[in-house]
């Protein structure tokens, strides 16, 4: 069944998610602050991916608008921008186009401000999906996905065979059915229900080990790029 | 090579670790604050694990002194200690006998203060193992195996064929050799050094993750002896 997506933030994780649900046949709005202003960008970002506007080129599918026309459009909303902006950004969807719909929240709180490795801007007793939810309440809030980047969160099979553990902690268990099937639709079938939102937490604490994987694993410059970052959790009986 | 190990702390991580080395061949001793305390006690533990002195029976070959007698005994010193009092132990055990000495730090700053799950005492922009280096500044500090329980601590072949990996954090990357021998001789093959001991940050923040996922795949009261208790990293080129 098709389903009106709209997803808040045009970087690679919203460009990303934004081309498999339009391959998968539904409708893909990405949101951004100011739309003119996101296409008069030509030039490639830091890490060399191209600008929307010639990406969009070759994903004619997905739409572009503003947060707000970005979240009116949508039946499910997916926050895909960085951290530090993501309150800032769902306001600018309006807490009316918020109410009452499925958030995926797949952002995490970094914060760069302080120097490399970033650390997190809320953390241990708080998180950002926690946030999200607090100051939205009557959106159905489902942290998932921040765990990994943005390849490997809509194409599982880039690593061991799909063979790793997604986590979902849910504002709304009852809506848990549509996130769910979400997440199958991209090849996903190890989906682990952590509990509640207040789970995000212990999701969002896993950047910081994530990020020095990344520094002792393989260059700081290629971790946009890598699919070394993911993190598989296995329980035996 | 046999090695004089001192093990701070009674408990199951402390029991665990020292009937390895002793296994190994290794003169292990088990330092606590009173000992003549810790062999009065008879009765088993909430998980229904033995007391000391019920264990000792069977470990024999296992030594019992207080904490500053098991740092003086040591070549190796091994912080087993709840993450709570474990600045308290090594103060008992002393600046001088951790001097100079290799100090692996497999303790957790969990906070049970605040209910369940517990929160990190300590996290983000610091961590328990930076502290235990801050104020031992010549010990040579190594946080490695805590994000596992203890059987799988030292005995990796309990899940997926040992097909996993173990992080190293270390204040003194020059005694890396006397830490990866004794992981080696634990079993271990994978062992991911992360950097320095600010990367202890990372691997204690794995931890509310971990404690969220004892609750989502199974009951509270199982978490000590579970053995799904572990986190499979895996780096793909």
């Amino acid at each position: 069944m098709d389903v009106r997506f709209g997803i808040l933030g045009t970087g690679t994780v919203g460009k990303t998610i934004a081309a498999r649900l339009a391959g998968l046949g539904h409708e893909a709005m990405v949101g951004t602050r100011d739309p003119a202003d996101t296409l008069s960008r030509t030039e490639p970002d830091a890490y060399g991916n191209p600008s929307f506007g010639v990406w969009q080129e070759e994903h004619p599918e997905v739409k572009l608008g503003t947060f707000a026309e970005a979240a009116a459009h949508a039946e499910i909303v997916i926050n895909a921008t960085a951290g530090a902006v993501s309150m800032e950004a769902l306001e600018q969807a309006g807490e009316d186009d918020l109410s009452g719909k499925v958030l995926v929240d797949v952002s995490n709180p970094l914060d760069f401000s302080k120097g490399m490795p970033p650390t997190l801007s809320v953390s241990n007793t708080d998180s950002l999906g926690e946030r999200i939810q607090r100051r939205f309440p009557e959106a159905k809030v489902f942290k998932t996905l921040n765990t990994m980047n943005a390849a490997l969160m809509v194409d599982p099979a880039r690593l061991a065979g799909a063979d790793h553990t997604v986590f979902v902690g849910s504002g709304d268990p009852e809506a848990k059915a549509a996130v769910t099937d979400l997440l199958r639709s991209f090849g996903r079938s190890d989906i682990v229900d952590l509990g509640d939102i207040t789970t995000a937490r212990g999701t969002e604490m896993l950047l910081p080990v994530w990020l020095r994987l990344f520094g002792a694993l393989q260059s700081p410059s290629s971790i946009s790029r890598s699919s070394a970052d993911v993190f598989l959790v296995e329980g035996s009986p």
